[in-house]
Formats: C-alpha cells, structure tokens, sequence
C-alpha cells in the first residue's frame, strides 16, 4: 500500500510528461470529433483533420485534400439516420516523433436499418502538431465486411 | 520543344532532391517486398518492417510488434497458393519530415480459386529512416469486400 501511495505522489509531482501530454492532447482531439459527428455537425467533425491540399483520407477509395475529404463524408453521410452514433474502442496513441504521432483504434457506427445498418472496422491515422493543435493529416478507415 | 529540353536538362543536372531520393527509396522498399512476396519468402517480405516492438499492423485485426505481426502473416498465407502474386498501384510516397513519411496505394493479390480468390484493398504505412534504410513501423491494410 505504501509503494502504490509513493507512485500516486510520484504521478502527481512529475505530472504528465511530453508524450503523455500529446497523448492527452491526441485523445481529445479525438473524443470531440466523436461528439461533433453525432451532433450530426461534420464540418465540425472536419475540423480534426489539418485543412491541406495535401492530407490523404483512404475509405472507400484514395481522396486528397480536404475539400475532397469533406465532400466525400458529405456524400457518404447525408443524413443524421446515415450518420448514426460514432463510437471509438481500442484507442492507442503512439508517438512517432514531437511533430508527429499515430493514433490507432476500431470505430463502431450505430445505425438503424434504414441508415444502412451498423458499421464496424480499424483505423489508421496521422496527426501533425500544428499551430492549431492535432490535426489527422493521414487516414485509413475501412469498414470491415459485415458478420452475419 | 526548346522548353521541353531546358527542364530535362535542368532535373539531371540538379538530381533528385532530399525528398525525391527518399521517395525513390521507400518505391524500392515497396518493390523489393513484392519480390520477396511473390517468392514465397515471408521472412524476406517482413524485413521491409522495423524489427521493434512498437510497430502496428492493422489487418483483420490489431497486431503489435514485429514477431506478431510475422506470426500473422505466416498463419494467414500458410501456403504458395495462399500467397498468390502481390502487386501494388497508386502508390504515392509524401515525406512527414526527415524521419517519416507515408506511403499509400493499393495492393491487389492475383490468386487462384483454391488459394482463396483474389484480394483488393487500400494500404497507409508508415515509414521510419532507421540505421538500416526505410522501415515500416504502421501498416492499415485492409481488403475491400470482394465486388460480385
């Protein structure tokens, strides 16, 4: 008990470290754009990836740029019913170096029949330390074939 | 013409820059592993990964480290027929910085009916310049439903 008393007073003097902090920082980057998708604001949502030209976002097919990457989700999802409820499990964070880090995991969207039914699959994605904080500059989700 | 001629001459008397060179090396690393792929030899395909711990492959499911995600390979391909012949388009290297980049494409696996049919998909890896060349430390590569 005391050993586990020291460590809590260790945690709390040292307070988090660098990669912990951007961890933090990855992680809510990523829970509020959980929230924004089922506030049914994508351009909200959007705003988690960096507004480049030059990002690149793998679903269905390779889109580049932003523009390209909002237009695609707003096609794909055009409805609150499409868009369903947004979940994320499995989250890791895995720095790369201080300018870059990964961020791996597995979605779930939770939809009725009519918006296509549930959706399920793993991620990959890329966040550049930015001026305006985390920002996704690389992403593959793919949606894994449905288990019947 | 004349315009045509000044910017050949311009690319070869200045050479490949920093990031054309990496580029050419990752597309070597690419290549090189569909060789070794299509050789049936899994061990050599593997050492285009970093031999780490904390490197990430994203199949069907999460693999960690180097050993698993050999492991994973050799139970999901137990065979040449299973193996098939492994090719690659749309491959697009964009350097992060000087330590990492990206590289993204599609894969197709030509197979024979008892080999499983052939697979398609999309892929992000990313690559890190180790002391022994670029490696790959992130790799989301996921087969897309096959289309009817």
């Amino acid at each position: 008990m005391r050993l586990v008393s020291l460590c809590v007073v260790l945690l709390l003097s040292t307070g988090p470290g660098f990669a912990q902090a951007h961890e933090l920082d990855i992680v809510g980057v990523m829970n509020q754009s959980a929230v924004d998708w089922n506030n049914g604001d994508i351009d909200a949502f959007a705003s988690s990836y960096k507004n480049s030209p030059d990002i690149l976002f793998i679903g269905r097919k390779i889109s580049h740029g932003y523009a390209q990457m909002l237009a695609a989700y707003k096609a794909g999802y055009p409805t609150r019913e499409k868009m369903g409820t947004l979940s994320f499990t499995q989250l890791e964070v895995q720095p790369l170096d201080a300018s870059f880090a990964t961020a791996t995991g597995h979605f779930h969207l939770e939809r009725t029949a009519a918006g296509s039914g549930n959706a399920d699959g793993y991620f990959l994605l890329v966040f550049e330390h930015t001026p305006q904080g985390w920002k996704i500059v690389r992403d593959d989700t793919t949606a894994l074939p449905a288990v019947k």
